[in-house]
């Protein structure tokens, strides 16, 4: 079985936002599945913020990408092969096979996915990694109370919308920022946000921070922070006593370099941001959702069924093909996709 | 009873550093007692690196205090005069009774002293707001487990050497930072530490790192903030993983104007600290003691017996005459204190 697959490889380590340069669609041998191993044809695989910090070679929670190596990421497919009794041909499964038409990966790896019950691209969104994030990012550090107030960036796409919906259910004010008009009708109207600001439309962090407090009339007391940058210069001024900050991401400076000098929300100093933390009593939460693997099956319990019920809302963005991977991400960093960015490989 | 008092005022408010312009010692009309109010004759007063935040006129967990007004503090006395049926003449109380030699204020803001207890100076350090900050600031955030790595500076203080010591009482590997060979000596000799290490040794952040990861091989689980700028800058990259990081202070950082700009730590910036948040898993908090007064009885039952009986030490630094107390206090920002630096009024 030496089939011919194709992959997109890191080519170079990108200086900034990523270029086609850094990238390479290239043919590969299909690799045999060993020992309850299983071969996998990838039918979607998914775009995240992420992979653009394992781009790089700094320490992250996560070894870098090798250059010359496939790109990672979380795919669903269907299996071809297998050396696993939990796993059939024609099996449909969820597993870290990469930017890539096929992977071999440990049964032990995988999750299987019931076609039946939900779409499966939704494993890789709303029902994935980026779904679970939101909802246990809000959850466990957000502790949302009814009546309070919470803002989230990059409203329609799948961590946001799941922060939003599930704070707007629990009784909160939610306020999203998303990048276009057309993208802040969607987070008001298909996923219930309060309120959604362009932000786009405010040159400055200032600007934007006028028109949050107007959104934000008792303040803020969720900040879940997906992007930094400007929004997050614009939001640290208005948060209140005993806020929490969940932190999972922030796309706006991964292409920084140096991180820092640059980047929008160069307004904020690190002292600044300190002195915030400590006289609003702000509890600040770092996390990444791997390490909470356990409260999974808790938050497909919870969320599954209102997805099903079409009490959670989603969106997706599928780009065609493995070879225009490289493209849909690049133009995900800089927001141009709407809802979750997948690529269909097949 | 239109006897004479005197008090420090605050005359100007500072940019930057505070000097002696920035004060007014003055003689003022001493007032008499209302309903169920209290006149104390100060004793000690304490000086706090808070207090210089009060002297700003930007927003903070406080109000300012107003050109003019007699600086706050808290402070020991003997009252004097009782129109409430909880004091009597004689009897010792801890108030808010401020830069003065006498204070009137309402018997429930005040807290009555046994001076069989203990002397009543402990009220203002080792078993007052310091100490209790010390001790729920690492107990409730930090979350101390045996056998992690706690780092504090201002060592042979009042916050960082309780600390140190109930840290190292629960087990933990416990390193101080500490201005001086002298109070490096103090901190390991008469407060246990296992090492200290004197910041003033280090031109730069980086240098201070590198002595520290040494001094923290298995890297650092709970910094406890008190000082910001470069210590926290030479702390930030030796966190561990789910590392905590209770904010009580930044007196680095507490003359630097504009919060920042040319301030020792001025290699940190903010995407640099939130990447690290993220990247860590950091738990970062904010407080103030006086949001958890509830734990105070918590605080003496455990802390007090322990300060009998010599399990937990202490030190003051004890200046002679409300007329120095501007000096001190200035002395203390730099750390020209050695322990609690307390006023001696009458």
């Amino acid at each position: 079985m030496t089939e011919q697959m194709y992959r997109v490889a890191l080519a170079s380590r990108p200086t900034g936002a990523p270029g086609p340069e850094n990238f390479s669609y290239e043919a590969a041998e299909m690799p045999p599945p060993g020992d309850d191993e299983v071969l996998v044809r990838v039918h979607y695989m998914s775009l995240d913020p992420y992979m653009r910090g394992r781009m790089d070679d700094g320490a992250s929670y996560a070894a870098p990408v090798p250059v010359g190596g496939t790109m990672e990421g979380g795919a669903v497919g269907q299996v071809i092969a297998s050396n696993s009794p939990h796993f059939k041909p024609g099996d449909f499964a969820f597993g870290m096979f990469g930017w890539a038409t096929h992977a071999v990966q440990p049964a032990n790896m995988m999750r299987k996915l019931d076609p039946a019950q939900a779409p499966i691209t939704t494993a890789l969104g709303v029902l994935g990694m980026p779904g679970f994030t939101g909802w246990y990012g809000l959850t466990a550090l957000g502790k949302p109370k009814a009546g309070e107030t919470l803002v989230v960036a990059a409203a329609t796409g799948p961590v946001g919308s799941m922060v939003g919906q599930v704070a707007k259910q629990a009784g909160l004010r939610v306020v999203g920022i998303a990048g276009g008009p057309d993208k802040c009708k969607l987070a008001v109207e298909k996923f219930g946000f309060d309120a959604c600001l362009d932000h786009r439309a405010y040159d400055t962090a200032k600007a934007l921070r006028q028109d949050l407090s107007t959104a934000c009339p008792d303040g803020i007391d969720i900040y879940f922070e997906n992007v930094g940058g400007k929004v997050l210069e614009a939001v640290m001024p208005l948060m209140n006593n005993f806020g929490r900050i969940p932190i999972c991401g922030m796309i706006s400076w991964y292409n920084a370099g140096g991180l820092g000098a640059g980047a929008s929300g160069e307004g904020l100093t690190a002292p600044a941001i300190w002195r915030t933390i400590l006289v609003k009593f702000l509890s600040v939460n770092g996390f990444i959702i791997s390490n909470h693997f356990d409260q999974y099956p808790a938050f497909l319990n919870q969320v599954a069924p209102k997805l099903a019920s079409g009490d959670i809302a989603y969106l997706e963005d599928i780009a065609e093909g493995l070879e225009n991977a490289p493209a849909a991400f690049m133009s995900m960093l800089t927001g141009g996709n709407t809802g979750k960015q997948i690529v269909k490989v097949i």
